[in-house]
């Protein structure tokens, strides 16, 4: 029990932390210092994470990474979108 | 052995996705976008994970997360320092 409740603290955390990342993004509109080759890695990992967990039918696995999953994209897609624009203002200079 | 293989895949993909970002780090001296409040959840999580690997005597997920666990905590030094260097840089202006 003890340790059941540890895995799914565990995961929470993980999982979660992506959160505050997405909120100081949309907070800043900045990204840049973000790595696109780590959330890339990430993306792929959390991929594979998630076809792990159903194959092994563990709900906690398969649920953290694909809240994980969906949170590395989000992430992704925000920080091209910043990229763009500041590109976009650049190029109006 | 496939899904074996997969897993491991997984994990090293979740686990070395952290060395670009510190890398990214060295090169640009910038952290400042990366989400503080993450780092905290990620090095909370990654030591639960690896107190349940050890649990668990399983080598893979004890293994990968204490390497995540040392790339956090590296990621989140090197924050602090880079925001210092800019707070003082601002302080002498």
């Amino acid at each position: 029990m003890f340790w059941s409740v540890l895995g799914t603290i565990a995961a929470i955390c993980t999982t979660v932390g992506f959160i505050p990342q997405i909120i100081r993004g949309i907070q800043t509109r900045e990204l840049r210092d973000v790595s696109p080759t780590m959330l890339t890695l990430l993306l792929v990992g959390c991929s594979l994470w998630l076809t792990y967990g159903i194959h092994l039918k563990n709900p906690i696995i398969a649920l953290a990474n694909g809240f994980t999953l969906s949170f590395v994209i989000t992430i992704l897609l925000m920080r091209s979108l910043y990229k763009k624009r500041t590109q976009e203002r650049n190029d109006h200079r």
